[in-house]
């Protein structure tokens, strides 16, 4: 029963359809016993050609939820060969936010297609989905949910969940709406049961539920979840009348995608990447941020030649280079991390972030003075020229303060303009504390030691 | 009721209880309307003296769930003036789990105070969790579940609802057990709601319930979630039998938990500093990172110095130092962050191995080949030697092909040798790339440039 031997039965069979000493034929009633999850699992593992004839295997259940859950990649090998009748079919099978999320990834004439053929009342809600941004409320909730008004029993709620009951599959909180459809109260399912079919639902409901604004954006929606530890999210338009719901497992898959994102993007790549496995799209989308950080360095080769050639003693310093950059780098990145991660799960927030910034300061000057000092001691004990030591110990200390500072402020920044602050995580800030490290110290270098000699 | 009004009105209680114009006296029936995690918030937003004051007037319910959601540092605040007696009143409050965590974060003694006074049944439940590890499945779950022989009817089902209504406040699924107490089953409520009261169990559960070992890692426990939907996981022991259950909000915090570890790990700092307000251990944590990066650098410039003394051309060298650096630190993050998502998210598992592998490697030498060629162009075209321009481009090629595979193959590595990936994905790993870069620049400068002199 455990997760870890189920994946060894699968590749047995993985290895055993490839070999063909199983036919595909006899896997009928194998499928049938496995979870969907397994099956994407299997189909993911296939060779092309027995993923297609795999998934053709399948009920449209199950091949709805299996399109749903592999990457793009296998997602569109098994589409490829589908008519839009069978597309159509599978996408009625889906919940209301599965079917538009994948509707949206068809080609604009194919999401056309199946929109046309889908029944009228469900191509609507398709539709009506589609007009909200992907990462807000609106794009994540579904509108399949079990709602009734202040002035019914739980006889009537169970008699509404038995009506839905094809329609909605997962149910934990039926909601409870005003005579203006407005959202007042939830109960749980446990309630519902431990109550007399008699009972008004007004008197077990749970008043004042949290919702989420249908515009509210995915890291709100995430929040909300993480604060509240709900089940099942309604979603309100402005007046608080109840629009759909996000599920559990809805916001589980938008945290990890919100986690994902944050993490290649403060390691300079993107979380497209993710969804590929061809080598050739890797590089696109790493490439760019490997070239702001090659024009950076050629722009600080360009820097060490211009200051670095009237010092003579240009050799002692270049042998620190690359600890003052490296340092600095190092910081900003520990910085602007954790300025990212607070912001991401919502730590800062109004009079916190004098507290935040005046925090980090304090950290990033107080390391300043510690590496720049034990550096400085150590590049002057091994250097025939205190000078030198002088000004690598100013250097590393200036550099890392700055670093620090911008790592911190930065993000804040890009967060206050609305812009998605790890992008002040990435190389682009790293390379910008790179070249200001290379400023200071052949800077300082040019001052201090023509000074001194 | 959207989310971000609230946080105004917080802000605005704050204000008026700081300045003195409310009186915490005429706070109760405000605090008796507010959700938990607001209090919570307002509590973390207070100076001490008052978040002391308003921790007391919360009933034990409400007290109990402030202390397990605010941070380490005001937790510590809100215990120091409590006792023991008040301190235990408020664990017979927590769900097993949460008692569980909350006494393993006790000093010893105060521990072994609370769980004496404990009621025996209670202490006996907290100490036997406390026996497994906190990041197993065994160190998440609680005790508190419904759970029923398969030989029961739905009536019965709800017979043991009823009986652990106290117990059990959060419910979704109730567990069915043959008469060995192995799982064999699970019933959402839902559907005990649907049929008639006279219905056997036996024929309404889902069979082949997914279950986690009570041994397994919560990496594990995070990837059934995430792979089958689930809302509560059962946790059982070898043979199958039933021991407790994890539910939605516990595997969002854990989740949270370790994606916040391995983002902050990558960014060369901890997570635990994130509980902490205090710059000084700030500083504690991140300090350890920066000396691996400070060593690294001096042991830098030693090769410079011993390297670069002999050759000539050692100023136009230095120039080049950054980009070459820069850019094998750059791909090796990329590298070791996407291998560290990958597993963290099981999507290398068995046999895809060696298909990661050959991805990244092909990715890491196309983008070698490509960068170096245009540094080693520009760097001739800038550079009055042209030896210098192919030293630089050969060079910026063997590091980055050389840290793309070190940034892939070292989270791999301590993967199976069963050690936490992401720290090969910090500065440690980091550092040694920058050294392995410097090698072969200076390596190579020394071979070629002597040679073509």
């Amino acid at each position: 029963m455990p997760h870890m031997t189920e994946e060894k039965i699968e590749d047995e069979l993985v290895k055993k359809l490839i070999e063909g000493v199983l036919d595909i034929k006899n896997l009928d009633k194998r499928l049938g016993q496995m979870r969907p999850g397994d099956v994407s699992e299997l189909i993911e593992k296939l060779p092309e050609k027995l993923k297609i004839e795999v998934f053709q295997k399948l009920e449209p259940e199950t091949a709805s939820e299996i399109l749903l859950t592999v990457n793009n990649e296998n997602r569109e090998i098994l589409l490829e060969k589908m008519t839009t009748p069978q597309i159509t079919g599978i996408v009625e099978e889906m919940d209301s936010d599965d079917a538009a999320d994948f509707v949206s990834d068809l080609s604009d004439e194919q999401a056309r297609e199946v929109l046309k053929e889908l029944p009228p009342q469900e191509s609507a809600e398709v539709r009506s989905l589609l007009d909200y941004p992907e990462d807000s409320a609106g794009g994540i909730m579904q509108l399949e949910l079990v709602s009734l008004h202040d002035t019914q029993t739980c006889q009537d709620a169970i008699g509404v969940i038995r009506s839905k009951s094809e329609d909605v599959e997962e149910l934990h909180n039926v909601f409870v709406m005003d005579s203006f459809n407005r959202l007042v109260g939830t109960v749980p399912l446990r309630k519902l049961i431990l109550h007399s079919p008699g009972k008004p639902i007004r008197e077990i409901m749970d008043p004042d539920p949290v919702s989420v604004g249908v515009t509210g954006d995915q890291e709100t929606v995430a929040k909300i979840f993480r604060k509240y530890d709900v089940v099942s999210l309604p979603v309100v338009d402005e007046e608080g009348r109840l629009l759909g719901r996000i599920l559990h497992d809805d916001v589980l898959d938008v945290i990890t995608e919100i986690d994902t994102e944050d993490l290649l993007k403060v390691a300079g790549t993107d979380d497209e990447e993710f969804e590929s496995a061809s080598w050739l799209n890797a590089a696109r989308y790493r490439l760019p941020w490997l070239l702001t950080s090659l024009v950076g360095g050629i722009f600080m080769a360009a820097i060490i030649n211009a200051l670095g050639a009237p010092i003579k003693q240009t050799v002692s310093l270049a042998a620190f280079i690359p600890v003052i950059l490296g340092m600095g780098g190092n910081v900003s990145t520990q910085s602007s991390a954790i300025a990212v991660r607070s912001l991401s799960l919502g730590k800062i927030n109004g009079s916190g972030i004098r507290h935040f910034i005046l925090k980090e300061l304090r950290v990033g000057f107080a390391m300043a003075v510690f590496c720049g000092t034990l550096i400085g001691a150590i590049a002057t004990a091994i250097n025939v020229e205190p000078e030198i030591g002088i000004v690598v110990g100013a250097s590393l200390f200036a550099s890392m303060a700055f670093a620090s500072m911008m790592g911190t402020m930065v993000p804040l920044i890009l967060h206050k303009l609305k812009v998605d602050p790890v992008l002040g995580a990435g190389p682009i800030v790293l390379t910008m504390a790179d070249i200001a490290g290379l400023l200071i110290y052949f800077g300082l270098a040019a001052v201090l030691l023509r000074a001194f000699v």
